[in-house]
Order: C-alpha cells, then sequence, then structure tokens
C-alpha cells in the first residue's frame, strides 16, 4: 500500500525503533523521565520558549493552551478552517467554555487586519476575546506556510490589544523547513506553541507544549485534570529526541515528493482547482465524470490510498514511509488515467 | 426624550401598573404563584405546547433552551448575527459548553439547505450537531420576518436528522402581528421557543420559555442551577398577562411608525443602504460627512436617541412609548438635516 | 393558614407596594434604572463595599461569585450543609466547573483550624483551593449565627493563603439583628458577600452581590451570560429599598417568635433535639409516635403550615407575615398535641 | 534505590520491551492499529463486557466514564478518599461539571445502604444523582478489597435507582488475585469499568475502559475531545498485551513483600496503627520521635524510598521492580531502626 491518507500513518524505522528500546525511562509524573525531560528542554531551546511540556496528542496540546489563554466565556479568533474549531470535537468550547469567532480567511490564514476587527467592545454582550490562534502550516489550506510579516504584524495586534496569541504548529517542521524561518524566532512571536512529533516526524505519538515557566506551570495541572499525565512515555519521548535529531531536514523530500505528484496531476484535465503546492499536502478538485471518493475509489485498487475531503476536494499527504519509487509508481498510475 | 434605541426601554402605563399592584402572587419555587401559573398555561396554550416556564430574561430562556438540548462538545447551527451567538456574552460555550457553526445568512436568516449542508457527519473530529437556532424577527437582520415555507423546511431537516430547533422570539410577536401568521402552528414546528415580554410587549422584564412537558421539567432545573428561580414574581408576570389581553395587536402601530421613519430617511441622499423594514426596526448606513456616532450626537441634541449599531449602520427602534407626535417630530427633524 | 415553611412566603404589606407603585425604572442593561442604581449604592454603603450587583435571586448572587473567585478545577471549601453546596442545583460544579471540599462544620458553621486543613498543597493530583464560602445564618443550622472572632480567623487564614471569602447572607441581616455587629465591618473580612431581600426583609424577589469595583465589573458579565440582566426591574428593586428603610429592625420580632414557638415545643414529651434558637429558624426531632411528616400533617390540618426537612426533623420559620396572634394560636395547638 | 513510592514506577524488562519493538502498530485515531485492537477485544473479553477503549492513563478513563454517565450539575457518589475525587485535580468538576457526594466509608469503601442514604430525591433543589464510583483495590484504604457481596448490593441499588455504576479498578488485577474473584462476572455489576497498566501491570503507560458498545462509542468522541486519541500507540498497548499474559499471576508476589514488609515494620514501638494489608499497599502511622517525613528522610539515606502519605501517614507500595532480596534488606534495616 502506498497511503497517502496522512502523515499521521508513518511508522518508525530501524534507528527510531532502537531509540525507543535504549531510552531512559521513570515516572514522568513525579518529574522523573530523563527522556520526556531531555525532549522537552531540547525543544524549549529550539522554539526559544522557556519551557516546554509533552502530551499524548497535538489536540491536547491545543487545548491545554486555549484552556489556559482562556476563561469561559471568551472568545477565541481563528481560521473557519482552523483544526482546534473544526477537527478537535468542539473540544474549545468543551474544554474551555469558550466561543469561537471564526474568520473567513485565505487557505486558513488569517491577517493582522482581521483579527483587529475581530475584537470585541467591552460590553457585556459580548464574549471576551482573549486568543488568536494561527495553524502554520494550515492543513486545509493545502500546507499553506504564514508570510512571517503577517504574524509579526498578528504578534502585535495580540501585544496591542492584551490578546494571547497560540500557534497550532502540528506542521510547523514543515513550514520551517519550507520557508527557511528561524525556530527560536517563533517563541518570540507566540505566547504558546504545539508542535507535533506524529506527523512529517515521524513519532508514534506524542506532541510537545512550548511557553513560559507560568504557562507550563498552568498547563501541567490542566494537562493532569484531562488524563494526560503518563508515566515511563519516556520510551515515546526518546522517538521525538531522535526525530529532532534526524528527521526534519529530510521534510525537504516530502516537500519535494508533493512537487512531482502536482505536477502529474495538473497534466489531467479532470484536475480543477489545486491549492498551491508549499509543503506536504495537495488538495484538489476533481471534475467531469470524478469525484472525490471515485477517484479515491480508482487509485485504491491501484494500493493507493488518497482522502476525499470534501464533496469536491481529495487530499494526498506525503510523508516519510514514501519513497521516491511510490510518487513515481502513482505518478505513472495518474498518467494513464483518463 | 424620544428613545429609539430599543424597545426594551418601554416602561408600564397606569393599566400595567395596576395589574402589577394587584397581583396575586406566591413562592415560586414552590409553584406557588397563582400570577406565574396563570401566564405560564395563558402562554402555552396560546403558542400549541404543553407547558412553558416563566425566566428573568430572554437571554436565559434563549441559554436555558441550549442547554436542554445539547450535550457539552455539540454544535449549535445559526446565523452569524443571531443573538445567542453575538450578544448574549458567550453564553452557549459558557453554559452549555457547545460550539457555534455560524452561517452567512439573509438578514440574520438561514434557509434549510444551509442547514443540512452544515450538519456534521458521525466522525470523532466533528462536534455532534444537536441543535438548530432560528430568531423571528432577526434583530441585526433588521427586524425581518421568516417565511413560514422556510421554517416548516427547516423543521423537516431537523426531524429527519435528529436535531432539536429552537426559536429565539423576544420579537416573535412582532412577527405574528407583522405576517399574520397562527402563534399555535409555531408550536408545531418547534420544538421550544423563548418569547420576551419586556420588547414590543412593554413589560419591565420577563420571559417564557415553551416546550414539551419533559422539556420544561429540565428546564426547570437548570433555570435553578442558573439562580433563575424567582419567587413571589407574580407582581411582574401580571404585566405579562396583562401584555397579552392589551399590547399585541397595537404592535401594528409601531410598525407603522417605522415605515413612516423609514420614508422620512429615505428621502436623505446621506442615508445609505436600508434594510427592508418589516417590523419594528429601521438599520441604515449613513454615508457622506455622517457618521453613526455624529448622527446620532445630532439627534441627541434634539432629544432623540438611537443607536450606531456598527461603523457604518444605525438602528432605530419603535415601541410602546413611542407616539404618532414622536414620529411627526423626529420625521421633521430629519427632513431639515442637511 | 399560618405559613412557617420559609420567610420566602411573605408578601408585600401596603408600603412597599407603594414603593414599587411609585418606583422610577430604566433600562437596567444599560445601567439607567435609578431604583437599581439607588439600592445598589445603598447597599454598598452598608456593607462597606466599593461596588453592587442587583440580582435576581440569592442563588445567582452566590454562583456569580463562586465563579468570579474560581477557575473550573479549583476547590471550594465549605460546610457539608452549605446551601450553596446543597441547595443550588449542583451549582458550584454546574456553572464554575469547581470542586467543593465539604467540611464537617458545627450546625452548618466551620472553624479557622478546618479550613487551614482543608487547603490543599501545591501539586497537579489536588484541585487548587482558591474560596471559601461561609452562610450566615447558617439555614440548615437553625439559623445560627457565627462568632465575629472565628470570621476574623478565617478571614485571616484566606489572605495568608490567598484565598477568595466569600459570605452567602442570604440571611445576613437576621444575624445583624440577632448580634448586634456592624455590618460595614462585614465588607472588611469578606471579598464579597450576597444579600438576600427576599427573605426576612420580605421583598418579592432579588438579591445584591456586594464587592470590589474589579469584582462587579466581573460579576455583570457572568451575570449576563446566565441571564440575570433585567431591565426595568426597578420595581422589584424599589421594594429593596423600602426594605433597608423599614424591615431590618423588626427582624426582633421574629426571633422572639421563634423563641415563643420553641418554649412551647420544648414542653412536649415527643419533641426531641431542637438546634439551639439564635434567629428565626428552628429545627428540631420529633419522636415517639410522630415523624416529620405525621407532625406536618396534623398542623396541617390546623391551618399551620411546616417543613419536614429530614426523616427525623421538622423545620419552623418565622418572618413578616407571622403576627404574634399566629404565634399565640400555635403555641395553644402545640400545647394541647398528645 | 528501593523504590516502594508507588507501583506506577516499574520498568519493562526485556521481554516486555521486545514486545514493544515487534508490536505491530497503525493509526488508531483510524482504527488500524492491530495491538490497540487486540488489547480492547483481550480486555474487553477478559472483563465481560462488550466493547473496549486503550486510554493514555487512568486518570482519562475515569474521566471519560464519568463525563459518558452524567450531565452537567449532577452529583456523583463516591468515598472521600477515592482517587477520582482527592487525586484527578477536581477533574469530575473540570471536565464533566458534576458534583461529588463523599460518603466517608471504611478505608475508601462505601456500602449499599450509604449509597441508598445518598441519593437525592427529585427537587429542582438538589443534584440529580446519577452516578456511583467504587475504587478496588482502594489505594488510599491501604490497598484493601471490597467484598463481593457487597458490590453486588451497590450495584442492586444502583438498577433500582436508575444511577450507572463506575469502577476505578486502577489495581483492579490486585484485587482479583488476593480474592480470587471472575473478572468476567465484574462485568456484569459494573456499567464501566477502567482499568490501569500501568501499576502492578508494569506497563510504562495505558489504561483501558470497559463498557458496552454504546459506551465506548461515546467514551470515544470523550477521548478525542480531551486529546486521548494517539496514533500508532501500539508499542504501548503490545506492552498491555504481555502484561495480560505474563504479569497478573505474580502479583501474589507483591502481596506476600507487603505483607513481609508489614510484619517487619508492625514489630517497631514507632509503628502506629497499619490499615490490614490485603495486597500490595502499606498504609501506617509512625509516632513517638518519628514523624513520616523523618521515617521517609531516614531510609532515604539507605537507598530505599517511600512516600509520607499524610501528616501522621506512610506509604509503602510492592510492585514488579520489589525483588524478594530488596524485600529482605528494608525488613533488615527497619529491624535496626531504633
Amino acid at each position: 500500500m502506498i497511503d497517502f491518507r496522512s502523515d499521521t500513518f508513518t511508522r518508525p524505522g530501524p534507528g527510531m525503533l532502537q531509540a525507543m528500546l535504549q531510552a531512559e525511562t521513570g515516572d514522568d509524573v513525579f518529574g522523573e523521565d530523563p527522556s520526556i525531560n531531555k525532549l522537552e528542554a531540547m525543544m524549549a531551546a529550539y522554539f526559544g520558549k522557556a519551557a516546554a511540556l509533552y502530551c499524548p496528542s497535538g489536540t491536547m496540546s491545543n487545548q491545554i493552551a486555549i484552556k489556559v489563554h482562556t476563561l469561559p466565556g471568551d472568545e477565541v479568533v481563528c481560521s473557519h478552517l482552523a483544526h482546534v474549531y473544526i477537527y478537535e470535537g468542539g473540544g474549545i468550547a468543551f474544554n474551555s467554555g469558550a466561543q469561537v469567532h471564526a474568520i473567513t480567511g485565505d487557505r486558513g490564514m488569517i491577517r493582522a487586519a482581521q483579527v483587529e476587527a475581530a475584537i470585541n467592545p467591552d460590553d457585556v454582550h459580548k464574549a471576551r476575546t482573549s486568543l488568536v490562534c494561527l495553524e502554520n502550516t494550515s492543513n486545509r489550506g493545502g500546507g499553506c506556510c504564514y508570510d512571517w510579516e503577517e504574524m509579526v504584524k498578528i504578534s502585535d495586534v495580540c501585544k496591542a490589544n492584551d490578546l494571547a496569541l497560540h500557534l497550532d504548529g502540528a506542521r510547523l517542521f514543515n513550514a520551517l523547513v519550507a520557508t527557511g524561518q528561524d525556530p527560536a524566532a517563533y517563541g518570540q512571536l507566540f505566547d504558546s506553541i504545539s508542535v507535533c512529533l506524529n506527523k512529517g516526524m515521524g513519532c508514534p505519538m506524542g506532541s510537545v507544549l512550548l511557553g513560559s515557566e507560568a504557562f507550563i506551570k498552568s498547563a501541567r495541572r490542566i494537562r493532569k485534570k484531562l488524563g494526560g499525565g503518563l508515566r515511563q512515555a519516556g520510551y515515546m519521548a526518546a522517538t521525538g529526541i531522535y526525530a529532532m535529531e534526524n528527521n526534519i531536514a529530510r521534510l525537504a523530500a516530502d516537500h519535494l515528493h508533493a512537487k512531482q505528484l502536482a505536477q502529474a496531476l495538473l497534466e489531467k484535465s479532470f484536475v480543477g482547482h489545486m491549492l498551491p503546492v508549499e509543503t506536504n499536502i495537495l488538495i484538489f478538485e476533481v471534475k467531469g465524470d470524478w469525484t472525490p471518493q471515485l477517484f479515491a475509489d480508482y487509485l485504491k485498487k491501484e494500493n493507493i490510498l488518497v482522502i476525499p475531503i470534501s464533496p469536491t476536494q481529495v487530499r494526498i499527504v506525503t510523508h516519510l514511509d514514501i519513497t521516491p519509487e511510490m510518487v513515481a509508481t502513482t505518478c505513472h498510475i495518474i498518467a494513464e488515467m483518463a
């Protein structure tokens, strides 16, 4: 099977498995897991933040951050395509009792002027605006990368209006590799960042939440309440350390694969509008006799898995387990489609 | 002062005050307030529902209904201009832990096809869609009235998809008078209806929530938790009984006044787009040298109060305390504006 | 009927009704109700607090205070008999997501040493202790009054441990009259106080929440979310002003009546343990052939209403609508019981 | 170090590590992790339930179960020593908005008669009682085991009163080994069971929640909202399969070790009241010149770790990583203490 459904489907190779097996571990609820402690310190330094917290999933990292930054009845500003809004089970309302002010942005990216216009006045009828969430890269935006200057402007708006700014960095490493941005500079812009180890990085599970010491202390309390406090999870954290040391630069290969697939697809008349391919995600319309489901079903018979992501769109994601040969095979099969 | 800011500013006249003074009362927490019991029974019968609950405010009626119909983490479908979404302090998230799926509709009114498209699939990533809220008339839509057939279609979509359907009827009496619709038929379409006694009806406070026996039993529990269980509130409920008997038909005068004001305004070149005037609310743009704030400030000097409702729009609301003479005076002053 | 079920059953007399009828009112959501503004200012000054907020009920005042003082997941320390814990529908968990650490105190009153012992350490496993609630007089404690020095000690413990201290003063006026304590001194001990106008004060409805300017600003936001923002509720607030001017000192009569009833009861062999009668509440056991229900049923036939408050106890409450003649009649009937 | 602080401190031995390394895995969010699927099926069958859900921690399993069984504002009946109440960060209130009715039981165990007496009447003032939680073995009760007949009676009370019954089985395997009870019979008594793989079972992390198909479907939704949906967590689940096959019977050794340590301790005059030792936990008072902290500090110098669990009590826990030699050494050191 050539599995393009998501970069969450990767499985560790021998090096990562070895790292897992040799991990030093302890009871992290007592702060005694050396691998988790090492990963947290490594990630905090990398992204220019004072502290970090290992979490079972990116959804939990995001949900904890939103909880720490808001009070019940507050309003969170984000794109109407944001993962935190549409793919976390209504978690913002469930966990934080906060309301979403969804902005229709460009491919899941919102602009500073939109953020400023969305801030509610100090009026009892209105929810208090307290948090802005960005997502970089934007999943539903086809893996697109935020412009650095726009993020700086959004950060300025937040600072001027006493709003917290959180980054859902589920695929932040893809953005870093694609743009050459400085990871440590991110820590200056954002009050908190969640980073996923499972996607492009290839780990079996895990996410890291980054912030100030005080923020992470609060986050640790929330993590316990949600049941995210683990014990000898160092076996999993060790895969994160391995990925930090081995799997970042290679994301460029995933991006190249995505562009190769895009090229093959765009030659087909049944492929309609495709979001610009900036990293490892392709989102495109199929037309004519094809529907997304028919397209997926056809490829499945060829042992290729893709996801119909909307009534008109298909999503393809490249990742660690996709080899150049698999890309070539897929391009070949696409080329032969009518 | 001629106060067009809202129909919430009315004060009882002698007849209503007399009704208040002579009210029979008791401890409603024990179900022993005859005026409240009478009002609840009267309203349930009027709207074709089995049971009713007196609440301190329309916001509480709405919030209780949403709570009873949803579980935390659910999704509520409504217009992006809905009062429950933008003017109740983020209460849907605060009280119910539910998320809003906001639909950009026509003047705050949404369509059956939009509702159907907004229903989430059964997928753990997605919030469970469980409730649709309509608002009739729509406040931010300029007091516009829903088409009956569209509401029937929406009700059908809800029934077919196991969604509850709630009506925010803060100004439902205005819609009834303007359209001639049958109030009892509303009870067949909606699982719950909140009706406000304070606005066009002219009571000092109070709202009634309508639904099935089981719904109202649950609602009564929620009302207690929110602190909405009152004691000898029959003094206030008695004004509701008076309003039901005396203040419904006269809403036609408010609607006429609104149209007269609209006519005066539309003759002015500085008045831009005005939402169609169907009931007692005017929402219009001012342009040229005027801003909504300047316009409101000018009229205030003439002892006329209006509200700048957005950076480009002014809102005027007619009601029980606006006399034909006040309307004539206002039209005259508008006519003389440059 | 001689109704001893609760002091919530009082109905306004001619003076209070007149005050209601003549009330100046306005839209309190816009801060324009003169009667509410006057009552809030009067109450704040009386209890030595900077600001006040009129609420529909004592339950809402308490619930708002708890919400402002806590974060979800916090722990509230109070008596296991506290009204906020056992008679507000689980509101602490429902509205605030906070957990109760219930202390078994003496007649619903807890001691400073117990509060201190109940404070959780700074440990992610434990809920953060953030609030202590007292109730004075204690309803389920038979209307008993807190010792001033003990309250001072509890206040000291709270200040030393960064805990907020809230007073459920549903019957605080009874405590003031019974003990001669200075109401303004209460404002120094407590971060917030809720006072009920409905009980001994005889108003149809209403409560006032007291605190600092910042606290009341937050409380006003929460009140809106709960649906407690009213419009021309000045008709009700005016009864509060009347009660402040006319109904405080007369509570001594209610206390005398309670003692007279206690004396009559304690002469009967079927009356068991009675909580000390300090104000207007009697709670006592009935024994022998009597159960609380049988006792209540017997008196009901004599047109006297009392409440079986537990499987072994009866509660009698005196109030504004209980005359000396009613007390004499009741004592006579009790005297003749076998 | 000889670490008696908790059975959460165990680290996998070579067999379990090998199982981890060889685990077949997939994306569990898509239901494609064979190891997780196998573990869930194995556990469901073992405990006589229809379905199971792998969770990152026992706290999450408990919190999900409580959420599914309750509505906000409900009341949960459990021991005042229950882990769900005092060691999960106020999670019942945080996640479920539910209130705890804490019963002072015998060593953390409550009785059917107490449960029955704790059920609230159908009254808006009272929280609705909807769930009973037991904990077996009881951690703070010194690892004591529930009597089977009492659990049957509690189950009967729950069924008769329409209450759900949840078992916190963090150390259920210890109870099974100590009592010889039938695991599959548990599934008949309880609506849901959470079982921890981390404690006596020796896995690095993980817990399994058991219930009906419908219950687990709801639980899966809640797990996603909390961020407990993992990806290739089969590496961790595989340790659970290994533990089910290898680590249950050997718990008897832990229990023997606990009794040996108890014997050594009870010979010392400075050891006060010790809770009966039924499984792998010792909780005892120290007196005379010793405090729990001094006692722990003394042993720490001897490379032995224990936990001062209250101002008067020490806790010792035996587990997979405690060898007979370690027990002998510890007994010897205790014997020589003054």
